[in-house]
C-alpha cells in the first residue's frame, strides 16, 4: 500500500464501485447526470464513516470547536462579498454554428486558411409568404400551449391569427405579440422574440454580420462556403447569397488560432465568463429579487454567522468553527469519477487567530514553529502563536488525519502555493495531494498527485468582506489586547499601529468597491488601526478545507489490492480485497453460522451479530461456504470475519463459546472468547 | 412533559434559539432569507444525533435494510416519472397591479362593487417622441452593459443608436433588435421584448384588454378609476382615457368573490399551477435540455437506484433502503419557525414487501396484525405478512423510535387518513403527530398536533411509474413464488391472477399517459399477471418517511422548561432547563474544576475531559460559580454535570479520585468513582 498504485487503472475501481455498491451513477435508468454520483449501500457507510471521523477530530476532541449546520442556499449577498457572483466563473464561448459551448482557455491553438465573409443577403423572396405563415402557426401554438387556458382566450388567439394572415404585415405581428405580453407572463417570451427576429431579418433579406471559417490548409473552399451559408440560414437569410469572400493565413501564434471550432472551423462567438454557482429562484415569483444560487462552498456561512457562533458557544479568539456540507459547482467538465463533480460535500474548518500584531502587543513577539516534520505528536497550541505556526499547526494535523485514516504518508504529497498562485489577500496555501490513479507523472516519472484538502491563510479577508458588505461589524473586543496595549512603550505603538494601518489599507485598496475613493480607505484604515489600541480587530483565519468524495476516492483506491491466482487447471481467479481501515471500513465484521441449516449455530452466530450491533456496523451472512462468505467481505473491505462454528457451542468444551476470527488483509485466524469479542473489536476501530 | 406544553409560546422558543446557538436565521447579517434556517453548535450537534440515531436504528440495527446516499440533483425524467413536474404545484395568481403573487386558493371571499373597464386609449401623443429616446437610452445601456465587449462592438451599437434616433421609426428598432439577437444571446431577451411592446402598445395608443377593480360599497368610484388608470399606464397608455365603466353588485358567494387582490382591490389574473420545486440548470447552457430541479424528497433516488442496490447488497425482497438528506420546496408561505421551511431534511425508508398476491400463492393467506397498542416489543416480522401488517409494523416501529428519544405517546398524535386523502395509488397512510405549541385546537380543546412523520402504503406505484417511464425493469424474480404458484390448484391461480391483473389495470389506467390506449392497458396487465405466475412480480412499498426539522423543533418543544424564583428582595427571574433525553442532548456531561486558578483542579478536570471525549460530547467549562456552569448546561440541556473538587484529589482520602455528578432534572447529586464514569454515562446515553 506505501507506493501509489501506479499501474491500477481508474476503470477497475470505477467497475467495482458500481459492482460492490460503493457508488453508483446517478439516475442511472435514465441515462445518467453527468458530473453526479450516488453512494450505495457500502458507499453510504464509508462516507458516513469519514464525516462522522472528521466531526469527531474536529469539534467533539476539541475545546476550540464548534459546529455549524447552514443552509445550501443562502442570501445572494453572500456570494457579492465573497467575490463568487463577480468572478468565479470559467471564460466560455460558443460556435456560432453549433452553438456547442467551450471552455476558451482549453481551446488548443489550431493553424490553417481563414475564409472571412462579410455578410450575406438572400436570393429568395417568392416564398415569403408561406414562411410566414408557417411561423404565424409557431406563434399561435406557444399563444394557446397552455390546455387551461380559457375557451374564450383561445378564440381571441385564433381571431388574432386569422386577422394576422389576411393582413399579413408588421403592424399586425406587433398586435399580437401586444396580446400575449399583456395577457400573461408565462409564455416563452424568448421564442417570440426570436421568431419576429426571424421574420425581420427575412424581411429586410441581408445581414450585414461578418462570419468566417477556419480550414486546414489543403480543404476545398467550398467547404467554408457552405458552413458560412448554413450560418446566414440559421439567422433567417433564405438561399443566402454570400458577400465577397476574403482569405488569410494563419499560423498556430495568430490571435485568431484559439477562435475557432476545433471540431467543425467555424468561428466562436468572443469568450464570457460563466458563472459557476448554479441559480435558482426562491418565492413564487422568477425576477430578479428572488436570485439565489447553490453555495459553491461550505466556508461562507461559517463567515456569515461568526457572530452569532461566537456570542453563544462560550469561544474567544482562538477558536475555530467547523461545518461538513453539500457544496455545487457547474463544472464545464467533470471528470475523473467522483474526484471533479458538479455536487460534491465539504469538510471545512475556519479556524480564527488574532492577527500577529495583536500577539506581538500582548506577548511581546510572536512565535514560530520548526518546519513540521514527523514527531510523535503534533505541538500544543501556544498562546503567543502567529498565523505561521497555526498555519502549519493545522497542515500537520490535517496529514495526521489522514494518517489515522490508512493514507500513510508517501502516498500523499504537498503543494506550497507559490506567491503568484495565491489570491491578494492570502497568506500561504499548502495543498495535501493523494497520488490517484489518474494522477500524472512528471518527466523523471514522479507523480505530485491532486488535491484533498487546501490550508489556508486568508488574512482577515472574509470577515472584512462580510463586514462591509452587510454593514455589521466583525470584529472583537479583546481586553488582554487593550491592557497590553496600555502599558507599551511608544515606539512599539507607533510601529504595531503602522503595521496594522498598512495591511487594512492593503486589503481595503484591493477590494475597494468602484465608488470608494482613497481618502475613505485611508480614513478606514485609520479607524481600524486606532480600534487595535483600543482593543478591537477583526479575526485572521486558517481555513483547512478538505473534499470528502475525493477522500472516499483516496480511500478506495488506496485500498484497492488484487491478486490473480491460478488453479490446477490453469484456470486464473482475479480476487479483490479492499483494505481499508478499520477506523472507515463500511462494516466492522462479518458474522457466520458455519452451517444454516443448525439452528444452534444461527441462534448463537445472531446472538453474537447482536452483541456487537449497538456499537459497530456488522454484516450477518449465513449464506455459502465460509471461503465464499470471506471472499465476498474481502470486496467490501471488512477487516474482521467472526465464524461461529461446533467448537462454539462445546463440541471441544474447552473451546465453548469462543469464536475463529479471520483478519482480512493476511488471511490469519484466531480463536477468542465471545466475552472478550467486543472489547477486541471496539480497539481495533476506534 | 406528559401533557403539550400548551402555554409555552413559539416566540420563548424562537429566542432561547437563537440565544444558546440552537437555530439561526439564515444569512442573519443579510436580513435572512425567507424559509431558511441554520443550526448553530448546540443545533448542529442535536440534528446529528438525531440523524445519527435514525441511522442506526434504521440500517445499523437491521438485517434487513441498506443505505443510500444520492444527490439532490438528479435527472429530470425522475421528477416526471414520480409526477412531480406535472402536479406537485399550488394555484397562484398575480395582482394585474402590483404583480404581487398569491396563493389562489387561499384568498377569502370578498363582496362589494365591481367596477368593469373594456380598455383604455391614449390621450397624449405629442411626447412619443421624448419617450421613445427614453428607450432607446435604456436599449443601449443594456446592449453594451458587458464591459468586456469589444470597443468595435461598442461603437456599432452607438451608431445604431444614432442611426435610430434619426430615422425614429418601427424598421430602425428591428435592426438594432436583429444585431443584438445575432451577436449574442447573455442580453436581457426579457426586458428587450417589453421594451419594443412599450413602444408598440403606445405606437398603437390603446388598449383593449379588460381590467375590474372591486370596491368595499360606499367607496368612492374615483378610487376604481384611478387604479384602472395606473393598470392601463403600466400597458404603455400614457394618459389613458378610460371606456365605458360597467357596474356589478356582488356577494361572497360570486364567482368573482375571490378573484380581487384583498390589499388593493385590482383584478387578478387567472390562477396558474405554480411548481414547488426550485430549478436550476445543469450544463454551461441554460436551455430546455439543462433543466434540472433540486429534490423535493429523498425518495424517488432510493426508487431509482432500487435494482442497483438490490444486486449489490445481497438483500431479498422484503427489504429496505434509508436515505437521510436535504430536500427542497420553494414554499409560497414557510411559517412556524423551522416546521414549515424552504430547505429541509428529511428521513426516508423505503421497505419494499411482495405483494398480497404472492404471499397468498406461497403461504395460502395473508397474516395482518391486530391493532397495535403499547406491547412490550412490536412482533418479528413474519414470511407471510401483507401489506396491512407491514403498516402496522413500521407506525409501531416508529413510534417507539420518537418515545426512544423522549416524546412520549401522550405527547403524540395520530391521523390515519381518509380514502378521500389518498392518492389513487396508496393503501393507507397514516401521520405521526406531535402537539407543537402553534397545533390547533379543536372545538373541545383537542390539539390534534402537527405531522412529524408519514407512514404509507404505496402499493407498486413507485416502481411502476419509473419502470414505465425509463423502459429499465424494476421487477423481481422469486423462485419461491415460482415453485408455489406451480403446485396451486387452478381456481386459486386463477383467482390470484385476476387480482393481479384487476390491480395492475387500475393502476395503469389511472396512470396512463394520453397515447396509452385501453388495449395497451388491456395487454400490460395481461402480461404482468402472466409474469406473476412466472415468479416475477414488482414489489409493493411501505413508505415512513419523517422530517428531521421538524422532529428537532418538536424534541426542543418537548424538552423546554420554565422555573421562575422570586427572591428575597422580589426580584423574579426564569430560568430555563432544556430536558432532552441523554440520547439526544448536544453534550452529554458538563466537565468543571471546582476553581479554574489550581492547577491540580485543572488537570485533574482535563484528564476527566480526555478519558469521556472518545466516547461522547462533553463540554469543559471553567468559568464562573459552578451554580452558573450548571445554569448554562440547563439551558443546553446537558443531562450530567461532573465536578472535580478538592476531594477529588484527595482532601478526604476516602473520596480520592472521586467526582459529583448532578443530574440536570432534579438536581440530585452523586458521588461515583473516576473509574466508574464512563460506563456510568454510557449506559445513560445509549
Amino acid at each position: 500500500m506505501a507506493e501509489p498504485k501506479e499501474n491500477l487503472q481508474m476503470e477497475k475501481i470505477v467497475s467495482l464501485c458500481k459492482r460492490r455498491g460503493f457508488v453508483f451513477q446517478s439516475s442511472e435508468i435514465y441515462g445518467g447526470l453527468n458530473g453526479f454520483w450516488d453512494y450505495g449501500p457500502l458507499g453510504a457507510e464509508l462516507k458516513r464513516n469519514v464525516k462522522e471521523l472528521w466531526w469527531h477530530a474536529m469539534t467533539r476532541q476539541r475545546d476550540d470547536v464548534a459546529g455549524l449546520e447552514a443552509t445550501i442556499i443562502m442570501s445572494p449577498q453572500i456570494w457579492k462579498a465573497s467575490g463568487h457572483v463577480d468572478t468565479f466563473s470559467d471564460p466560455m464561448c460558443d460556435c456560432l454554428l453549433t452553438k456547442k459551448r467551450f471552455r476558451a482557455d482549453q481551446i488548443e491553438p489550431q493553424s490553417g486558411i481563414v475564409y472571412h465573409y462579410p455578410g450575406a443577403r438572400s436570393s429568395f423572396t417568392n416564398e415569403l409568404k408561406q414562411s410566414l405563415d408557417n411561423q404565424l402557426d409557431a406563434a399561435v401554438v406557444f399563444r394557446i400551449h397552455d390546455p387551461k387556458d380559457r375557451e374564450a382566450d383561445r378564440k381571441a388567439a385564433e381571431k388574432s391569427l386569422s386577422d394576422l394572415r389576411k393582413e399579413n404585415d408588421l403592424s399586425s405581428w406587433l398586435k399580437l405579440q401586444e396580446a400575449i405580453v399583456t395577457l400573461g407572463s408565462e409564455y416563452n417570451v424568448r421564442e417570440l422574440v426570436e421568431t419576429i427576429s426571424n421574420f425581420c431579418v427575412k424581411h429586410g433579406k441581408s445581414s450585414n454580420f461578418s462570419f468566417a471559417v477556419l480550414l486546414a490548409a489543403g480543404k476545398p473552399p467550398e467547404s467554408a462556403r457552405k458552413l458560412a451559408k448554413e450560418f446566414y440560414s440559421q439567422r433567417g437569410i433564405l438561399e443566402p447569397e454570400l458577400g465577397e469572400e476574403r482569405i488569410e493565413k494563419i499560423g498556430l501564434d495568430h490571435p485568431l488560432a484559439t477562435r475557432f471550432n476545433p471540431e467543425n472551423g467555424s468561428l466562436l462567438s468572443e469568450p464570457r465568463p460563466f458563472n459557476l454557482m448554479f441559480k435558482t429562484y426562491v418565492g413564487p415569483v422568477e425576477s430578479e429579487d428572488g436570485i439565489a444560487y447553490l453555495r459553491p462552498e461550505t466556508a461562507q456561512a461559517i463567515f456569515a454567522q461568526f457572530k452569532n457562533v461566537l456570542e453563544t458557544s462560550r469561544q474567544k479568539v482562538p477558536f475555530g468553527i467547523a461545518q461538513v456540507g453539500k457544496a455545487f459547482r457547474n463544472e464545464v467538465t467533470p471528470r475523473n469519477f467522483t474526484f471533479r463533480s458538479r455536487e460534491f460535500e465539504q469538510m471545512e474548518l475556519e479556524f480564527f487567530i488574532k492577527p500577529d500584531e495583536v500577539i506581538e502587543a500582548i506577548h511581546g513577539s510572536v512565535a514560530t514553529l520548526e518546519t513540521p516534520d514527523p514527531k510523535p505528536k503534533t505541538p500544543e497550541p501556544q498562546p503567543n502563536w502567529g498565523w505561521q505556526a497555526w498555519h502549519q499547526y493545522w497542515v500537520e494535523e490535517r496529514v495526521r488525519f489522514y494518517e489515522g485514516l490508512g493514507l500513510s504518508r508517501d502516498t500523499l504529497g504537498f503543494h506550497r502555493q507559490t506567491p503568484a498562485e495565491l489570491a491578494h489577500y492570502a497568506r500561504a496555501c499548502t495543498d495535501i495531494l493523494f497520488k490517484f490513479p489518474f494522477s500524472k507523472k512528471d518527466e523523471q516519472g514522479n507523480v505530485a498527485g491532486d488535491e484533498l484538502e487546501g490550508i489556508a491563510a486568508r488574512s482577515d479577508f472574509d470577515l472584512s468582506q462580510h463586514q462591509r458588505f452587510s454593514g455589521k461589524p466583525m470584529g472583537v473586543f479583546d481586553e488582554e489586547l487593550r491592557a497590553a496595549w496600555a502599558k507599551l512603550p511608544k515606539e512599539k505603538q507607533d510601529d504595531l499601529w503602522k503595521r496594522y494601518y498598512d495591511n487594512r489599507k492593503n486589503y481595503l485598496t484591493k477590494s475597494a468597491k468602484p465608488d470608494e475613493t482613497a481618502e475613505q480607505i485611508s480614513k478606514q484604515s485609520t479607524d481600524d488601526a486606532n480600534g487595535l489600541a483600543r482593543g478591537q480587530y477583526i479575526p485572521h483565519v486558517i481555513e483547512p478545507s478538505a473534499g470528502v468524495d475525493r477522500l472516499i476516492l483516496a480511500l478506495i483506491a488506496n485500498a484497492y489490492s488484487e491478486v490473480t491466482e491460478t488453479d490446477d487447471k490453469g484456470k486464473s481467479e482475479t480476487r479483490v480485497t479492499m483494505k481499508f481501515h478499520p477506523r472507515v471500513a463500511p462494516f466492522k465484521a462479518g458474522i457466520f453460522p458455519l452451517l444454516k441449516n443448525k439452528p444452534d449455530l444461527v441462534a448463537k452466530a445472531q446472538a453474537v451479530r447482536d452483541l456487537l450491533r449497538p456499537w459497530m456496523n456488522v454484516f450477518y451472512d449465513e449464506g455459502g461456504s465460509i471461503g465464499k462468505r470471506y471472499a465476498r467481505q474481502d470486496e467490501a473491505g471488512t477487516p474482521f470475519c467472526v465464524t461461529i462454528d461446533f467448537d462454539t457451542l462445546g463440541e471441544k468444551p474447552e473451546l465453548l463459546d469462543t469464536v475463529t476470527i479471520r483478519h482480512r488483509d493476511d488471511g490469519r485466524q484466531e480463536r477468542l472468547k465471545i466475552s472478550e469479542l467486543l472489547a477486541f473489536l471496539l480497539l481495533k476501530i476506534r
